[in-house]
């Protein structure tokens, strides 16, 4: 197994939360391609913690560096490495756990997996291995201007919250992320309650992807469906992903869930976007179930490293609801996905696209 | 993008629904494994058409053949192919979808993505590419028996109805493959009804996978939920795949859906057997999502290729609900899946699991 | 590891000499190929033993069947199957040889890897593996053929005997496949002489693609020389290889060997037609040792698998220089390296070549 | 294509010469290792400019930084990712070569393949990719002690001068890295002289790594030759690689180049401990063709970007023989393609090794 997703759009991320540094490499980025670091910083700091009322109080300045790949400004083809120093490391904040394992996190899983582990924070499983995520989906993204697609997503659950607008405009101007301005509120008290009770709630994330030319994605094993399940589910905290309709059109028929098509529009998009794991020209629409952070700082049964239990109740900054800080990981995972998609269908057509 | 599942155990499938015949190459299975010709067979009998009244009539008679990578009933750690051809395929049914592209279906995503293509069917695009999944699973279920690892599936929704029940014995017993008696009833029933209409209804299907030790999976983009993301969705006619817990602990808090463990037992199992990316121990539960099956009856609205549309009755034979003929698909994919975990996990410790 | 060869053009082989079958997939064809299973027996007919009296008198039929992949002689853009059956497998051959490993041949180094062994013929490591090459060859020609590219090579070096002369016209005019008439007669009469004395002898082939485009192949890891190396050294019986000026340039000076290039044309080829990895307009050219054949039919030490040793004669049929049948073998990974790195080239900018 | 070797020990390498760092992602190193980062360093010091008369008097500090993947002095078995600041970049040096394209170096074939280029150096092409290389082999040595496996190299010809001897405890003992002291003071007379006229010399590196298990390397398209090739003409600057008797046994009768078995001892290594591409319990025996350095003092005629020719005199310093310099990332690259056959048989058997 690797650090690396993508095949002609490789991103590989390396870094452990309390090492010096996290970080990422795109191997496979088109020649010719502006690049413009403050577009990469720009989605760091849409990832970064501390940035409202309802997130981890941590601070990290998070500044990113191009180390390659890149000269005046343009893409050269080569591998671009990019790299966030870690800074505010409160180490001490994990000594109370170095010989427990917290439920829901991969603690012990990763002690048995590797037989030995950097009990300070998560090492890999933590939620810092995505900055590398995020800069290379900045990337991506530019990458995918030059074809005209483009990426949006938002929060559209919290708990029992739903959203019912669609108004992708207004996702930055909420902490929630939430494309639905009174649902946004609503969400935003339950999150704010959640926190105060030192416990954490769960969400959904929607992405929709406009743009996307006919004929991107596989028939069989690399569908365009499987690839992005394959992304979402590599974020960390979700656990489940749909495409298009997903499990609400499991109760339909056929005849209501097949998109009718007339050569240039759809009148539905159950397919999500995605017929037969091919790009159809509708808008890709990925949605991603976001689970309870497992960080929260109510006392807890865990199991010690020697045996037996303890009731533990985790210091530090935590995220009552992790799905604003997934908006941008989803995002930038789903702009690595069809790049990749993008790219290997270029090699198949030998055309643009 | 490839035919191509897993990097260890690596199964690549070929074949288009009408042309001579359709299998899979199995690199990557280690050497030494009983591999029973018969055991293959079976899993291909339970994938077949024309099993019981709510399935399609087709009849296959898909006798599978081993090419290479056995020797006197064992596995000689070499590509293992295997063939079945194609026998009964009625092309004729096909003559009337020659000029248009049935919604749902990827007929003109396909079109577009290559440039040509066989309108017989769905090409690789057909249900019938999954014949060499479910051989390749075949073998991956007897090289994970080696380790103690078995996999069981079956239909646990239908339209609005819910099994309750998870008696995964019952699954073979009745032609939902549902492993609650009672809602098995009501999903045949349902399923007849939507047949007598001409139409399709859709699914749920769990699989579950017992024995799983500890460490198998990856904490970040190779993720074990990631890789079992894409298998899932890699099936025709899946959209949407959760894991434990998955959508449905949006709504929950982090102190609830923390699975309390005691350093032996889990309490509960919201992580669905997979903390940080990396199985914990606890059974592997997955649920995937299946549409409505795209092949109906009904007369629909279809684009056509030189412009325009034209309403068409789809002959021939359909699936009213695929969910049955998934089951043994969804538990080939996921033994796939795990047996590529495991060679995975054999490689970064040098021992046997 | 795995049987595969390539990323993007994909070739797997599968199958043992004495098994049921050998064959390939060819994954990654482009779609609109038009593909002649006359031209793909043609390629397989040059491969076989018995063309001659200087090559092994086994006879194989080795009928090629194209299982998928192609429709009214034209590539889906699938995964291509071919297979050919194994028919006069004279297994009885090799029971003398049950308990003993061959000197120069992979039976210990194979019973060691994978603690079993099919010990009739050399299974995966028999030449007859090379079947499934030649057939993806001869498609990887198809498709270059579409951007002008085309591949020839012969034996240039047999025992002590060179050929002066490069008239490629002549190659299959000879039985030794050598491009200098004169040569052929002394390297056929030095077969011959070896053939008689129960022994093999070694040889150089040479090949030259023509029409390569610049830009194929990659400055770092993915150098065209590296990966053409990969497919010559992937070839039974063979121990070196060299781009252009190879080992010959060694005892140069940079000013002879740095080659003169006027904006159209080079005045020289040391580099092979391959600068820094990348090719640069010139003929690309690669030279192949190819050991003397391990099967010899005078009596050799061999040790015995419970220990000590043994004096056995092989019996069978065998070739006294494999050079003239490793010709189309690695014209074939020649044609399927450059169907790769054209592909890759496609990726990068989104264009034909 | 990529910049990554390696399939389960993945290396990969970014930085252009003339960027602001070079350095590599090491992913796939077991966890438990010991890493020590001086071991890494005194291998950069082995591969750095400057060390003696016969190299480049650029001066390079190279100090590397480990930025992930261990922690307190162990591998994690996550990425270790590894970083050198470029500091004494002297672009101006190549301001003059802004418009031309040097002969024998990448430039023509780079600009052609990518559409742009940073003229400063090699950027990807540059030796100084290698750095990365060889901190990569650093850990990949410490890996292979666990399984009492090392590698040693040197320079065995310059020019027309051959090493005799191979006593590997001189190689660092004179600059050529010959591991024949006579010998080493013909080849620095011969280097200094070709160094005086302002050209260069080619010469052949040798390789050797003991305590290979038997079992290592694959039969067909991965022999652990072909894995090899690659790794050696993926080196900047090299032609022809061969293993163990290589071109000079093509000569030879079959009788003579069979070694000999007895069941725990070989009278000869011919096949350079590799049989059908499995390793065989003999030393593996590697030897390189490394070109005379194309980059040289003498006034040369070089194409001109817009049209024409021009005769220009690179300045700036240079290797007359690369040899010297060589030997330390063959043998890294050597220890990283052993890593990643030994990790390949671990997932294969499921032991140590």
């Amino acid at each position: 197994m690797s650090s690396t997703f993508g095949r002609l759009y490789r991103v590989t991320t390396f870094g452990e939360s309390h090492g010096p540094a996290v970080g990422v490499v795109v191997d496979g980025m088109p020649p010719g391609v502006h690049v413009d670091v403050e577009a990469v910083q720009h989605e760091l700091d849409r990832r970064r913690p501390g940035q409202s009322a309802i997130t981890t109080q941590r601070q990290e300045a998070d500044r990113v560096e191009i180390l390659s790949g890149v000269f005046d400004g343009v893409s050269l083809g080569t591998p671009i490495a990019m790299l966030v120093r870690n800074t505010e490391q409160r180490s001490k904040d994990y000594d109370a756990l170095k010989d427990v394992f917290r439920p829901g996190h991969a603690d012990y899983a990763t002690f048995e997996k590797y037989g030995v582990r950097d009990h300070r924070g998560g090492g890999r499983s933590s939620g810092r291995e995505t900055v590398g995520r995020v800069a290379a989906g900045a990337l991506a993204r530019a990458a995918l201007a030059h074809v005209g697609v483009n990426v949006v997503g938002g929060t559209v659950r919290v708990g029992s919250v739903d959203a019912h607008d669609r108004d992708w405009t207004l996702v930055e101007a909420n902490p929630v992320r939430c494309p639905d301005a009174d649902a946004a509120v609503l969400m935003q008290a339950l999150i704010e309650k959640v926190r105060d009770e030192k416990d954490s709630v769960g969400g959904v994330v929607e992405l929709v992807a406009r743009g996307v030319p006919v004929g991107w994605g596989d028939p069989t094993m690399d569908k365009l469906d499987a690839a992005l399940a394959a992304a979402m589910l590599s974020i960390p905290a979700t656990k489940g992903v749909e495409i298009g309709g997903g499990f609400g059109m499991v109760a339909l028929r056929g005849s209501q869930t097949n998109d009718v098509f007339d050569g240039e529009r759809y009148t539905s998009n159950f397919s999500g976007g995605i017929s037969g794991g091919i790009s159809n020209g509708n808008e890709v629409v990925v949605r991603v179930a976001v689970r309870p952070a497992t960080s929260i700082g109510k006392p807890q049964v865990m199991a010690k490293k020697e045996g037996g239990t303890q009731t533990v109740a985790i210091e530090g900054r935590h995220d009552p609801c992790i799905c604003p800080r997934v908006v941008p990981v989803a995002e930038a995972m789903l702009a690595i996905t069809l790049a990749d998609a993008w790219l290997h269908q270029r090699a198949l057509r030998g055309r643009e696209r």
